[in-house]
């Protein structure tokens, strides 16, 4: 990012993206989803939030019916629920979301890689069920890839995107998780109809995501680094969620879902009854940071007894005693 | 912005800012314009683009009636348009925008320091009375302090927000002009209470802006960096405003208003029946970029005579050649 890239960066490029970070994300991101895609049906956005952000500003109105996962992403329920009281929450299955509940949704919302926050892996089949209903019903769907790049358990399914024969998939990825949240980079691939549209908007609100970042992130890609990134964070993630899991198994049998394909976190069940909030603070006191299920539910008590455990940023030896500690909190609260 | 601070600028802040930057902001740049603000006074916008976003966003429904100028910056017209059909446009006289015929406003969007594009200053006296006027008719101003890094011809009046003493002026600054477009920082100062409701939309919108650059212009500002580039700026800005002040006396005379208090452009009224679009389209074929005034008036036929000329790129040495340039031009198309 020396001299030679000043005037790529400097400047104001109003509606424009750095070109060349779009064709990076086309050539080293997009073909690991099965995905292709010209340079016009590719926006550069300051995260995945802001990329679901925009599509709401430009799809939602009052009258739009929307439909979202429950449990799923609490920030996409309210970035929703500023434009349409219509929103209706569809339950997560064995195989993701039941998207057959949405029947009268003209918008899904769904996060089929890595379900958020179950971690629930949506199946082929069910995916080429959902764009078939889709299709069917006329749908538009946001396919947030969610932790694409953590597909280390078990062959990656390709993304809806890569099925959508017709252009109604909207895709949303965030390069948030692979190479640092506070660089502020995702990208949307759509029709390139609607990707004109939502650039003239994204004009509007903020311009165009910081040069330097995406100059910075375009050279990090062409010169192969986010190959071997990945590569990175599946050996070490992989390795801890192995290591989560055995110590779930021996500590809180029963308490988390069947190893999904991979991710960054477990989603536990506890016994009915149970308060995750009062279990949460507990754990913290004997220094374990855990996550209470309650937020990503509309309808708060039925989070009680579910716990979000992330490691991304546990070493592996570490894990095992935090599990303990948990179960231990967990008998010393009477919930065991 | 090495590893030293990389705790500080990788992270997700959800939606909070670098609070170094937000304390040399307070420090270093609102003082220069007479404003004393605490920390939750002040949020961090992706430039001053994403500020007029976020506050429309707040504020603006479809029943909100909004008063621009006009001549005004035609994306805060589109902004304001995509959420009310109510915009009124108020003219600019010789001390800037003729608020009192804003009367219906429940907003009113001013640029008092540098009035975009017309380069005009609003007076001390004429600032107390719009204060005085928006009080009584409880109207609440967005001001959006456009380049008030470039207060180098006489001495810089205060920003209405320094006389605010009922909190109903909105500011807006940026960091654009003085460090870079591309950077994308720009900053809003308003009543505690406003910010707060701004922070959570901005976290739904893109969170916040991205760390990096925070932390980068934070340093910048908190070593004396920013004191330095703003005295150079204006040293260099002076003498390119006086060589084009001089040529455009010598080779247009009369088109150019009396000079202002700086800024980086000229705001040129030519003849009537002149279209400043051919006249454009023809000086860049001579090599000269002058910008037609017709995108900046709401009734596009009344910027017809009027041309925009920025010097804030160009050497002093280049500027008597090109409006002389100009000139030719004009004669060849028979408008001189």
């Amino acid at each position: 990012m020396g001299k030679r890239w000043i005037d790529a960066w400097t400047e104001d490029r109003f509606a424009a993206d750095d070109p060349l970070l779009v064709e990076q994300i086309a050539r080293c991101i997009l073909p690991l989803r099965g995905i292709s895609a010209d340079e016009d049906e590719i926006l550069v956005t300051l995260g995945a939030q802001n990329a679901l952000y925009l599509i709401a500003a430009m799809l939602v109105d009052q009258n739009t019916q929307v439909a979202i996962e429950d449990p799923g992403y609490p920030d996409m329920r309210n970035i929703c629920a500023l434009r349409s009281p219509h929103i209706q929450t569809v339950p997560i299955g064995p195989e993701g979301m039941v998207f057959e509940e949405a029947s009268n949704a003209d918008l899904v919302f769904t996060t089929p890689s890595h379900q958020f926050p179950t971690t629930v892996t949506m199946s082929l089949e069910r995916r080429k069920a959902l764009l078939s209903l889709a299709s069917e019903r006329d749908q538009v769907i946001i396919e947030d890839d969610y932790e694409f790049e953590t597909n280390y358990a078990g062959a990656p399914l390709p993304a809806l995107k890569s099925l959508d024969q017709d252009g109604r998939v909207i895709y949303v990825g965030s390069l948030s998780k692979s190479l640092m949240p506070g660089l502020r980079l995702g990208f949307i691939v759509a029709d390139r109809a609607l990707v004109a549209e939502l650039r003239a908007l994204r004009r509007l609100m903020l311009r165009h995501p910081p040069g330097n970042n995406q100059r910075a992130t375009a050279l990090f890609l062409a010169n192969g680094h986010f190959d071997v990134l990945v590569r990175r964070i599946h050996r070490v993630y992989r390795e801890r969620w192995q290591v989560m899991g055995e110590a779930l198994n021996e500590h809180l049998p029963g308490w988390a879902s069947p190893p999904g394909f991979g991710g960054s976190s477990y989603w536990l069940t506890g016994p009915d009854g149970m308060c995750s909030e009062r279990l949460a603070t507990e754990a913290l006191k004997a220094g374990v940071l855990v996550e209470p299920g309650a937020p990503f539910f509309t309808d708060e008590r039925q989070g009680q007894n579910h716990l979000r455990l992330g490691f991304s940023s546990i070493p592996s030896t570490m894990i095992p005693e935090g599990v303990s500690l948990l179960r231990d909190v967990c008998v010393a609260s009477s919930i065991l």
